[in-house]
């Protein structure tokens, strides 16, 4: 999985364009069960609209020595998400007024997006922005802002029941490790461990841009999913190596939210509670009211809650296959869990006798069972 | 308010009669939108009859030298509420035999009645009683029983909805300053400021006397109520300047508990809670098992929780405008928490779009709102 | 209660045969409302079936010099309840695997059946079973298993209502005294006392064999006491003179439960509480899903969790008149609580005016009713 994760680390995906593809393409490698759709731009989704596509090819800006001292082929971190093209002289003050930087961690790049409003701007670490001189720059974005679409992954897995696990994982960030890749590197191999599986529940997995993804899914899928899915969960934040973090769907007490505190209590009792008030990313469209789908998340450390959060720091320095693979078990169990829970209903009244089917001693003694009779 | 108080004072009220009469038209005085209606003795109200009407003129005792030792004109409290006229000479034990008074308070005259059963009395200082001779004395009570009416006054100030608010007050004691008074001069405050405003609700604002009126009222109005009672309130007690009380509907879970707590909490949070056990003015009818309308009271020292309550100490010395204020500003705080307490309801699926309506910050960044970014 | 007791202790009863007819029928010597049922083998009751009637006459042991060293006549506990007929000689390795006895009580004959498959065997103290020698011993069971009946016993005692009272107890154990003759021998002095009372409620009082005789009883009495039953217990334990137990019904919640925990909590606050999950007796059947009676079980200390329960041991010295007192005054005080719970309905609506009923005094004065009033 940290191999798969470091092959899609480059790639600059963002909610639409052709990163996304880029990147349900090599999934798709892994599990050829992946279908990929696209939703054409200025598709009415609930309260919202598909975005136009993005992609872009080249970014940077130049001093006026011709240097780039800013360079999107080094970190697609460089550039704000959705930038416009432009081509052009500016001074100091104007590179000024379109750069980014963190000032209290001045070293990391921090990660930005416009998606809704058309700017453009760039992204770098607050050390550099302070180091900038007085000079005429050149900014370069080599972007596209065009009618096009939103594309999505979706795996099924037939089971014996129709009734669904639903696993939601998003593919719209770019170079950023725990928070994106550690999900979608966890969604795929849970896929081809399920593939080979007798699965009593049909499993779905999807791999959507976050947001507007998850609520362009839902506009298409929501009457399925409100008659057939059992529980879901939401699978981001998954590749550091430390404590499990688990936020509860709205009410905190659907079948996921069973299954999730019941493996973590065993397995990883220190974990960390937060109710819907906490939440932050798809659970948040699974949960809406009205939407209300039986959908938590568990993760490590939760978006937000670790400094390298949406920085460059986010890397592949900061994930481990330790953590991806703890991930992945706690997963696996929640999983068998859900497979394996059955309530049984007895069809007889007054006790059932069991000795007539070999379930109770034939002698009935103080202990009967306990095994402490001599004779 | 004190002032007002202290013009109701003198007037000589109880369930029925002209005393009620002259203070409805002061009231009425007050805001012209009061009604008052006549309800004729003999009606069957629920459980109940409306008794006869009852009126007083005068009353004394004089001794054998002719000095009048007690007289009604001096306080009102001297003669037992409905006493029936008489007029005859009576030996020192016959006397004794028909005052009223409090050992354990020898200094005050208590405040008594006989309703539901035709008899005539006094009510002295036990200070005076234990001093009063042997002697022949002439007792002399100019009152008359007949059939009359009850009556009762009812300010309805139309809002936006046909839902109600109901503020419920009495007006048939005599000179009784807290539990009594400061009651219908909060209330037509309340009500003179209510009829100025935009309301969203109904505001039903009545003027009976206790328990009878309650009673009387809901024989005539329960269904209306039933179906139209958002929250309603029984107004007594409010002119000391000591601390607040809130005595809980049946459940105590209605809108008007809700609202009254919530206010209290935070405007006054030393204050006293009970529960409809410790119930005693007209949400005993209110709140009855059947009539169930959610009905709860806020009071300042509660009926019966101060030595001065039904003696002729609880006068014009043992309320103040302060204690008048604060209660009444209480009221406006409940009525404010209410008329501004709406739930809203989303009516799109997932997540409304806030940042089409300007509700969100264009540029999505790890603290997006929280201003830490720079740049 | 004790003198019965030991008159009944030394009848050799089990599920079915002669010991409980003998029991039977000098319990209705003790109340001639009882009735005695039979039920054929081969009976069909829910899931289980009667089993054959069991009879036995006598058994022993003598070895070689034909002294008896275990004889059924001086305990009835050395025979394997249910055990068929046999009568051979035997070495002392086929005697020993016929013979059960206790480790970790050396001293005691343990209590042990083999209802459901068809053997034979004795029990006897641990002491005795290691101080065998190899020899030649000559075994007998006198005893026969037949086509014959299931057979219980059941006094209604009618009262005002239809609803019921259930108090069940058993006679399937031979001589052991509290886990058998302290319920029947409490169950049957209720019935005396109930017989002379002027009843709210039906009585019915079962002694039934437990298990297989409460799945029969239900099998032929269960539509008419989901209709009926208001509550019942199950009498057993009774006889020690410790900590009352409390056994819940399956949810805990029934009117049974709340009159045994009311009772308890104020006459005996030291009880023990156990959950259903703790149950034993005949609870189980009527407490099964589908069944749903409300009956729960108050006991002395509870089968199994004293050494003396299914042993020797529990004799006539383990039980007292003191203990047995104490049980039936606790079961007195539960039947007096449920005769007189009642809740009263208000048929009028707001207060009932009580004056007009002579309930309240017709002077209304500072402390109406409480006496402090002079005059």
């Amino acid at each position: 999985m940290y191999k798969l994760a470091g092959e899609l680390f480059p790639i600059c995906r963002s909610i639409t364009g052709n990163g996304v593809r880029e990147t349900l393409n090599i999934l798709k490698r892994e599990c050829n069960l992946l279908k990929i759709y696209e939703v054409p731009s200025g598709t009415k989704v609930f309260d919202w609209t598909v975005p136009k596509e993005w992609n872009i090819n080249d970014a940077w800006v130049k001093n006026s020595k011709g240097e780039k001292i800013i360079d999107f082929k080094k970190n697609n971190l460089h550039v704000v998400g959705y930038s416009t093209p432009v081509h052009k002289k500016v001074s100091l003050d104007e590179l000024l007024s379109i750069t980014y930087s963190l000032e209290d961690q001045p070293d990391v790049i921090p990660y930005i997006t416009s998606y809704y409003k058309e700017r453009y701007g760039f992204c770098i670490s607050d050390i550099q922005k302070k180091s900038l001189k007085d000079d005429e720059y050149e900014i370069f974005i080599d972007s596209e802002l065009k009618q096009g679409s939103l594309t999505y992954g979706e795996i099924i897995i037939p089971g014996k029941t129709k009734k669904e696990i639903l696993l939601s994982t998003y593919i719209c960030h770019p170079s950023l490790a725990s928070n994106e890749l550690s999900g979608p590197v966890v969604a795929i191999n849970l896929a081809k461990w399920l593939e080979n599986m007798d699965n009593y529940y049909t499993y779905r997995i999807i791999f959507i841009p976050e947001t507007i993804g998850s609520i362009t899914y839902l506009s298409r899928n929501l009457e399925y999913l409100k008659d057939n899915l059992a529980a879901g969960f939401v699978l981001t934040c998954l590749g550091d190596n430390k404590c499990y973090s688990y936020i509860a769907s709205r009410y905190g007490n659907t079948l996921a939210d069973r299954a999730a505190v019941c493996v973590l209590k065993h397995y990883s009792p220190d974990y960390k509670k937060f109710t819907f008030l906490n939440r932050g990313s798809d659970e948040r469209q699974y949960c809406a009211p009205g939407v209300d789908l039986p959908v938590c998340s568990v993760t490590r450390t939760r978006y937000g809650d670790y400094p390298e959060y949406h920085t460059s720091a986010d890397n592949m320095d900061f994930i481990s296959q330790e953590g991806l693979d703890g991930s992945l078990n706690v997963y696996k169990k929640i999983i068998n869990l859900l497979e394996n829970n059955r309530h049984y209903k007895v069809n007889v009244l007054c006790e059932p006798q069991m000795g007539r089917r070999n379930l109770y001693p034939t002698l009935s003694t103080k202990h009967s069972g306990g095994g402490r009779l001599s004779g």
